[in-house]
């Protein structure tokens, strides 16, 4: 009972009773035969020594559904993450290195810091390499050797230690580096395109049959990574939010008709925006990707500011960044710039909108309105992880070094319910996490701001039947989702 | 299929396929019949119109178990919160209180706050209470009529706006004086005795057959409280925890020999200590009342101080204010004293320590120190929540209000894994929620501290075989906490 | 021996020996004879009591001059503030109104407060009327009872609790207004333009004969108004802006030829932008209005930016808002437009140098750089004023209230060389407060940051000629000035 | 006109016309004959060469007394610091060091920071060397070589990079380090007792006609150092004083009865308690060593609290580590006890009145209290300076320098009414700077706390008497300085 297909190679899938299934991450020994296994150091580390049960049992899995009935199916899970009892590399062979790309987000510095000291004082490896600035490090920057001496105090510091970019990611010129260097262990901090990209690595290392494993660690500020139940930084964001969004309402409420603009991070997933508002308390409108809206006529965002005015005589407004980029596109008809990275080079959407109402009030004339508009966005990315922060970057750069040591290749790693677990490099990329408007975190929202859902019944009705065909398995996690306090769609 | 036995008042036991338990929380018709329900006005609510299935199907629980095998049994459930179609409350009929008992906790304002917010914009409601001053304020204080206008900033500010108290816990005079007002929704944040006194609260008016439903809120800035994942709190208090251990860090490694010590909350429990210790990093020894350490000899703290100080030339030590009580006791014979809850008069154990050290010192006369002791227990207390705590406020004043509005009583309300539940009372009061020491987090603690684990080999074998034998379903449970970020021992 | 010329109504020169003059201010008796005096209810204050020689002599005068030699003449000199033994109001005839005119400034409701405060517990005051939304607010808005109760916490928040305005200044619709209510004492919040209005509405209601004494207290985040040591709510600012510098410099480190731009408050003046460059120290070039610079060519912004770039890889680049505004025209040729308040509406020279520069580089295409730009300006002048700020507002709210008090009016408050002084309109709004760009303070600054000076030698010279000529009396001041902490320059 | 009288070696005084009088300090041509000169090599510094009149007039003095009547005499003065057009060291001979002595104050990095940075950049000097650990340091630790790069970042921590400790002062051992090393400037950094020290080792040095200038930086969070404005590091520890008084509020203000009480540092001098309680407004209390105070009976602190919780329901207490000696002592009776520096070592009074207030309400039984007691003195002691101290401490670290390199000698460094001079050692550490409580600063501290003066008429006369005879001269300074934001008695 159990069978077992190698879907591709990036995913194994197995399933078990009542509807278990496991999607599983690579192991080394998919590719490479008789790999020698060692006894996990940690065993003779006094400070596990003493832990009942330290080892994680090799076949624990980590439930992604946890909203059940009395005979619901049992559904997905992932492989637990944590030490295992043999491990496939020596310590004397381990040569690690850690890269860092794309955007700042708080906590990177953590993440490397642990990377480092979790390797050397759990499994005693001190050969360990910084590739500075991004993929592009691996073939034309120096690199920077880390001790834990090195990065003792990093986590205090916003940003990246090892410098990071956007793009630069040539797979062969970075396997012939990892090859040239002899490095057999690859810690990859960054986002979704940098995960795609780590994917693509390790398919390569793959079919080089080289003993390296690879490991990602997903990084974005704007929590859109699915499965795992938030990203790093997240936290630390929607704090830091606070001060623009509380800036922006003194400055509002000391003006007649004075409005607030606060835009904040989130490309395609308005999380930061939604708690941060959720948060404050102080935000009369909140813009999200998910959501679309328009601005003028019934029900539109002007009638509901004209209405806020009126009834308060301030008003303040959040959006992400990435919000109304159909409107924008519309406007400036200029949708085919790219970023190095690949993502769409979007137009400033704060300066936007700000525009726009002070145009709509201008030519009303009926009302005159004072905008001040902040963008806090590089002051929110540059601040170093708070303690929440700080201890979950731990876990994760932990999590990492386990499943490297264990032999797992291909994989990302992150809390799944609570529990850290192996995930599939696919599971995380092929789609984004984003805030489901039919949810009831979005329906709080909605009530308490009172702003205007921008949608009517009909469409409505049809998202549902959309999403309840297409999406079956994750429907009732998506409405289970609303009940936690940072977590994704399913 | 599924037998249902109501072990008592406060527990309703109902078992499913695959070792399924779910552990129910009492309903206002399970001693008043034939209540008339009411269509949940959340139906007509904009806000809610769009969410789609919006409304929490009456069947969902939640699992407390995450990690599995294959063919695991499926474990003890909690009933899901959110609201419910029919509710037995009119919106016009409904006369709630909300009262706040025990030791200040971030986040208490954001709680009362959105209580009454909920109440009013979710359900209509517009009387709702606010009892003064603890328990002892139903019999001896004015009350204090609580709208949304009043309540909208309260958040920005720390304690408690209602006052508070400990003791004061007398059931009639407290029962009357609902009775006597006509309340009928009690709202009760407070910690483990507060919880305690809020059954024997639901008990009487149980007892009476009063239509009242009675709400727990848990609050404990210790994270004490078992099932739920944590307290609200809990995180800012980490955060600000790590002020003083910055501070007793600088002035540590600003003197030869210097040693910072710093006494954090954490009367049984030890999270705050070693979460703070976690996240800091500037730490060399966390001692809890979990983990028993002696002064003198070989593997003693003396010693350890003695070997850091000559190794660093300073030391920065975090102690729990439960910690150690039993070496207290000996040297103070003073164990005997109560304060007005009912918790133990426990001296200062920080002073004590401090005071332990610097006579070893002055006795040994080999090395001179200088010692500094910050205790910030009430700076921290009396901060604001931070934003991740003020939404998990509001998730958990949304959780107590949907379940006394759909009849639920004698409940408390906290998420499991991710996912809010109702919990009867006695399942977070029979026992505290504690650091287990012989689990993986604890271990990453001695790990990143170098500390001493103060235990023998024989002594953690004891433990082991005893928690083994006496707890045996909670042991994967203890073990699986480990990867939790913030959690509990399940 | 001493003569006096009331040179206008706006000032009295009064002469002493060895070069002493006074620079005094009108008073209530100037143009109506014969008023009352009343014995200073302060006497009978218990807190009073006990201190010796409390009331200010009157013929106390505070030296404008610090810096001198043994045979320097005497110089100018201001009245001293401070409470006189009598009075010119009896405290039950007062009915004083508060208005803050102009931009956001931390610390407004601190000195609103603490007229409130003073008011009544110094004088027995207790008809205060709030003017709500500035000038206009006179005339069209409602007006706010204040009273010690209502303004007990609002210094903890920021902004204004009156609202604020730009213009709107109606001089005979004011004065009508504050005759048609029965003001006599007049408190007016504003910077440069607001204080001009505040003179012509005390010409004003000179002209009609009133008893209405006209009270400013000067305001003005830049730090721009010349002879006091320095305008409240500006060390706030200055502190506050080290967020931003601070996240500038992690976003630069952090990327290959990393340059962040963060733009300051100071549209006429630099001193928000020197003093934060100084404090932070991450900081590569301060760019002010004082300081011409030029950006093409030898000793240019783009030479100094990639000789930088380098040398170190990255680079913080601070902005005033009124820096390079010739550049900037040049560029725009769009110098005609006004805002209400007849300020020049500049274009924002943030978004400009930083897209000059992205130009720059894209066009030399021997570099690539990556350029994040922040403007904090409305987040830092949302902010409540810090301690220093606190005690700071409440002297300037106690001198101006004294001052009233004692029959003075057409008056501003603020210390020079560290006294609070009685300062006439004019001398505080015929020029602004500037940095001296041939002092020390910015040679410090130049030094710092080893920016170039954008000048020749040649132009130096010129500009010492024409400052010597022209300020003869000035010259030591303004080199004088570059020792003191925070002070204009004279 | 003018006539010389070298008081002693450690004061020169010069007297002028109409009452000027220069206390000046020493000269290492005072005592070694023909001692070469150089050009300042500021002249050829590009950063200076564009300003005018950069280098001080060698006659230039500051005033020590600025509030004046048109015929007043012109008082004290000190020299002017800043750059002399010639200097008495060639960069290439100079070989500095630092010191830090005594407790934590911030911006002690700061100011090191600077000295080494000044003399490297202003004067090319790159021979630096820390002293570690105090004086002790001089001849029993290993020495700190500093370098630009080496202090670059260290403003940003608190405490001092180079340690410090108490006492170690032997000044032949001290002498001869400085005399073998080939050390030719010194600069201490510490308070009254460090300074007397310096003063020491300039005697000794001078003794042995030594070239070596000995230049002192006054350091005391207490602000108790006459002459100067104000010490550096006050303003941060006023500003973090404002957390501890907040949450003994919030703290108080929870519960019925509720007693804050907060310890803040201040051993003869109430500055910070003063300070910090005019910046925070929720103070009823603030006790200081200057004013002296009792408990029992009318007019006595334990009436006035009882008065004060009938009335509001809770109360604020601030009190200065100093305060209440004598009545500690009577308690206590153990005044004899000595520090290492010498120092009395003070019992904690927040401990003792804490204890004594419960103690009273436990005996009337009348009211029962609940009393919370902080003391954030190491939390305040161990913050990096904020912005308006990183300015000042470079200002006061240049005038240090400018002096050194001028040949000036046995002299301190600090503003005297905004403008930075140096100053005789005697003139600091002959008396302390105190608060003067028949001043208006605490007349306006009582008003707005509305606490008892807890003194009869009978005794404040006396005061008054005793203090006109002594001090005629300071008489009328000691009032003007109640005008001051921040300063001290003269």
């Amino acid at each position: 009972m159990g069978m077992e297909c190698s879907q591709n190679s990036q995913m194994k899938i197995v399933k078990g009773d009542a509807g278990y299934v496991l999607e599983d991450v690579p192991h080394l020994t998919d590719y490479i035969p008789d790999l020698p296994t060692y006894p996990n150091p940690l065993r003779s580390n006094p400070a596990y020594s003493v832990v009942k049960q330290y080892f994680v049992n090799v076949d624990d899995t980590v439930a992604q559904k946890i909203v059940v009935h009395k005979n619901s199916p049992r559904g997905i899970h992932f492989r637990r993450s944590g030490p295992r009892q043999k491990v496939y590399f020596d310590s004397a062979e381990v040569h690690a290195c850690i890269v860092t790309c794309g955007g700042l987000c708080p906590g990177l510095n953590t993440v490397i810091r642990e990377i480092v000291s979790g390797l050397y004082h759990m499994y005693g490896v001190n050969r360990i390499l910084g590739i500075d600035g991004g993929y592009r490090g691996f073939y034309s920057r120096n690199t920077i050797p880390l001790t834990p001496k090195f990065v003792d105090d990093i986590h205090k510091r916003g940003g990246t230690i090892l410098g990071t970019s956007r793009g630069g990611h040539d797979t062969s010129k970075i396997v012939d580096s990892i090859q040239d260097r002899g490095i057999n262990q690859v810690y990859i901090l960054g986002g979704d395109g940098t995960q795609k990209g780590a994917a693509v690595i390790y398919e390569e290392i793959r079919r080089r049959g080289l003993k390296v494993a690879v490991a990602g660690i997903p990084k974005t500020i704007d929590n859109d990574i699915p499965v795992i139940d938030k990203s790093f930084g997240f936290d630390t964001a929607v704090e830091e939010a606070q001060r623009a969004i509380n800036a922006a309402h003194v400055e509002a409420e000391s003006i007649e008709n004075g409005i607030g603009v606060v835009k904040l991070m989130g490309r395609y997933s308005g999380f930061i925006a939604m708690y941060a508002t959720l948060a404050s308390r102080d935000v009369d409108c909140c813009l999200i990707p998910e959501s679309p809206f328009y601005l003028e006529g019934k029900g539109g965002l002007f009638e509901y500011i004209e209405k806020t005015l009126k009834e308060s005589g301030h008003m303040v407004i959040v959006i992400a960044e990435g919000a109304g980029q159909d409107l924008l596109s519309e406007s400036l008809q200029s949708m085919d710039l790219k970023d190095a990275s690949g993502n769409k080079q979007l137009q400033d959407v704060g300066l936007w909108i700000s525009q726009r109402i002070k145009d709509h009030f201008a030519r009303q004339r009926k009302m005159s309105i004072t905008l001040k508009y902040i963008d806090p966005t590089y002051m929110i990315r540059a601040i170093p992880s708070n303690a929440s922060d700080n201890v979950y970057c731990t876990l994760l750069a932990h999590s990492a070094i386990h499943g490297a040591m264990a032999g797992y290749t291909g994989f990302t790693v992150g809390p799944v319910n609570g529990r850290h677990a192996f995930i599939p490099f696919n599971r995380i990329t092929e789609r984004q996490n984003k805030v489901v408007i039919t949810d009831r975190m979005w329906a709080r929202l909605l009530a308490s701001t009172n702003q205007p859902s921008f949608q009517d019944a009909k469409d409505v009705a049809e998202v549902k039947e959309e999403e309840e065909e297409s999406q079956t398995q994750l429907l009732e996690g998506a409405n289970s989702r609303d009940d936690k306090p940072l977590t994704n769609s399913h």
